[in-house]
């Protein structure tokens, strides 16, 4: 049961000038169902990605990084469910190759013009072929107007599809932003992976499209957490078609770049706070915010040992305001010389700790009323210095047990 | 229900002169239980203790510290049940100076000589006045031949008492250890924490005491987890009554500190893995062997990271071989020049990984086979050095998330 996630319908998803989508049912695991994406992009685009630190990184997202690097100008992406060829040694970089190769034959582009997206169960045999015989279907469907059904091909054991857009004017010209994400756990029972991609017809020069991406995911998908597990092919891209009527964008410090980069986050955020919304088992949507920190560093350490307690997380299923365990993993978050004394916390507007110790005027029964909302706003302040961060988590419910001990069948 | 846990009967736990233990009911948080555990220790014996690294530690583990470093010598212990005052602030910390004060009045010591323990429900004022009026009913119950009774008296939701005894033979002289522990959690639902207390007769220096419990706790009682949640009030005391007959121990290097040691360790080993086998909902008792690392700092992080992983305890509990799982979290365990393709893994006997792919005679069902065993040993090698560890932990099941999510009554 997602909690509050909204989905955006077909037609208020924005068409972004220079890319289409095509999906198709290969039949990489099972039938019946789209499993293959296609992304289409014209020459003179943009692109940039970050992908997971995993170091047992999957197959596609070493192709990825090498194709990146290749610098030749990325001219289309391939995205496959059901299987998420990690954990296959030499012979899955192999299939993720020819992959791209295949598609690369059937649009006349260079292999290295390809990005590969896999996602799904982890160390079986990747079925390229049937990949490859999937691509023509896939490329036929292609249209501006497919953002809903990629949102919808690239879902594994997501319960609802997640796209989003906004439209911002740069130098008095309308331009858009669509996003797509899919992902209800770092890694799914037994379909892995989060996925995020993000495209804009706005005019992005390929010198800060990097550095784009990076804040782009830094203050969106990187602020995120349903287990803790960080899977072996979380990837994010964004695009910039540069098909709208302005000058390029060179420096995000400009007006023009924190405009489209403010209307791009949006986006962002909310393709990752939709993640978290349709977490596995999630019934609460909480976010923890540190402040008075010394270093965003540290408040990060703490907001994440928060987040991922399971013993925090249960409380959270339960709504019992069993709020010590909060204290408990700000003080195993790794601040070495953390005053116990100086915390003070909220939970929405009530004021529960004061000075490391129960506030005078907390009433069991105050705690236990925002512990009822399906949103919850968890703040401890450390007390030594101006430093913040916000992350958002879900809770910890009987479900995520029963997803994830499910057999992958 | 607690995995292969095995009571060692009241009989068989070796008395240790020089100390005597009580307890009481003394209506912490319930009646009807015993709850409050006094040890009363002769003139003269080492002890020495290693707390919670947690910064938001209880204000017992606060004293506890103090009271070691005041250096006038221990001669008693309280431990209550129901209350683990943390998260008290200041007035938590004159709660606990005050039941060191009590016993130490009626025992004619001072109060630096009394080492208080607390466990259970945090954020709650600890009724110091309950545990000082049990007192003397816990003083006329000592006996020295109470350690059954003691770990029985400990225990908050734990299903079984956790006591163990050893004989070793120093210089010809046959010495005894006995230890008990609780915890079923880092933090349990309510009840917080984990205790371990330990003693033998045999004579330990008190210059060398602090080693031998840093490193009796390094191999035992820091190699478990059961969710990751470091508590506040982790406490694990070591006392050596020194009244055997033989000559004092100086050293650990010597035939008669290793032969100690050993004996010790095998002790505190059994009450380790017994926090495990009681573990909060546990249906399987797991150990996890990283081998081949750089560092034994590397291969803890590793299996810990196997070991925390909430998607590889619910593979387990399911006896579901999703193995990639395990590949994921060595992967995302923070060893940034880790090369993935030198990467090994067995499941027991079972070869399942081989250069960081499918092992070409891995078979399904012979990783179904060892993940329905109650005892699984995971053995990951990472290919770059000689180093390696072992962790014990439980699989993660409905029965946790009940557990934890239960209202504090």
């Amino acid at each position: 049961m997602a909690v509050n996630l909204t989905v955006t319908p077909a037609d208020q998803l924005q068409a972004i000038a220079g890319l289409r989508i095509g999906t198709t049912e290969a039949g990489v695991r099972k039938v019946n169902r789209k499993d293959l994406t296609v992304v289409l992009i014209d020459d003179g685009a943009s692109v940039a990605g970050v992908f997971t630190k995993n170091r047992f990184c999957a197959a596609p997202v070493q192709v990825c990084r090498e194709h990146l690097a290749a610098g030749r100008g990325i001219r289309a992406m391939v995205i496959n469910t059901g299987n998420a060829n990690a954990g296959t040694g030499h012979d899955g970089l192999v299939r993720a190759r020819s992959t791209c190769l295949s598609l690369a034959q059937l649009l006349e582009i260079a292999p290295e013009q390809v990005l590969p997206f896999s996602t799904g169960v982890i160390m079986e045999v990747l079925p390229y072929e049937r990949i490859a015989a999937g691509l023509p279907a896939a490329i036929a469907d292609a249209s501006q107007a497919h953002w809903a059904q990629a949102a919808q091909a690239i879902m594994t054991t997501d319960t609802l599809p997640k796209a989003y857009s906004a439209q911002v004017e740069i130098d008095g010209v309308k331009v858009s932003v669509s996003g797509i994400s899919k992902g209800a756990g770092m890694i799914r029972p037994n379909m892995a992976t989060m996925l995020g991609f993000m495209a804009t017809d706005a005019c992005v020069s390929q010198a800060v499209m990097q550095q784009l991406t990076a804040e782009l995911a830094d203050a969106s998908f990187n602020r995120i957490t349903i287990d803790g597990d960080t899977s072996t092919n979380d990837s994010f891209v964004v695009i910039a078609t540069n098909q709208a009527n302005h000058a390029p964008i060179t420096s995000l410090a400009s007006p023009q770049g924190q405009a489209l980069q403010a209307a791009m986050q949006q986006v962002a955020v909310k393709l990752a706070q939709a993640i978290v919304r349709d977490g596995e088992g999630a019934t609460k949507f909480i976010s923890v915010t540190i402040e008075g920190g010394k270093t965003e560093v540290e408040c990060r350490q703490a907001a994440y040992a928060v987040a991922h307690s399971p013993l925090v997380k249960t409380a959270f299923f339960a709504s019992d305001p069993n709020l010590g365990r909060i204290l408990a993993a700000v003080g195993y978050a790794g601040i070495d010389d953390l005053d116990q004394t100086l915390i003070e916390m909220h939970l929405d507007d009530v004021h529960v700790v004061t000075q490391g110790g129960r506030h005078r005027s907390y009433r069991e029964e105050d705690g236990q009323r925002v512990m009822k909302q399906s949103e919850i706003a968890v703040r401890v302040s450390l007390g030594r210095g101006s430093a913040s961060t916000t992350v958002w988590t879900c809770d910890f419910s009987h479900e995520y047990v029963t997803i994830n001990a499910d057999y992958r069948s």
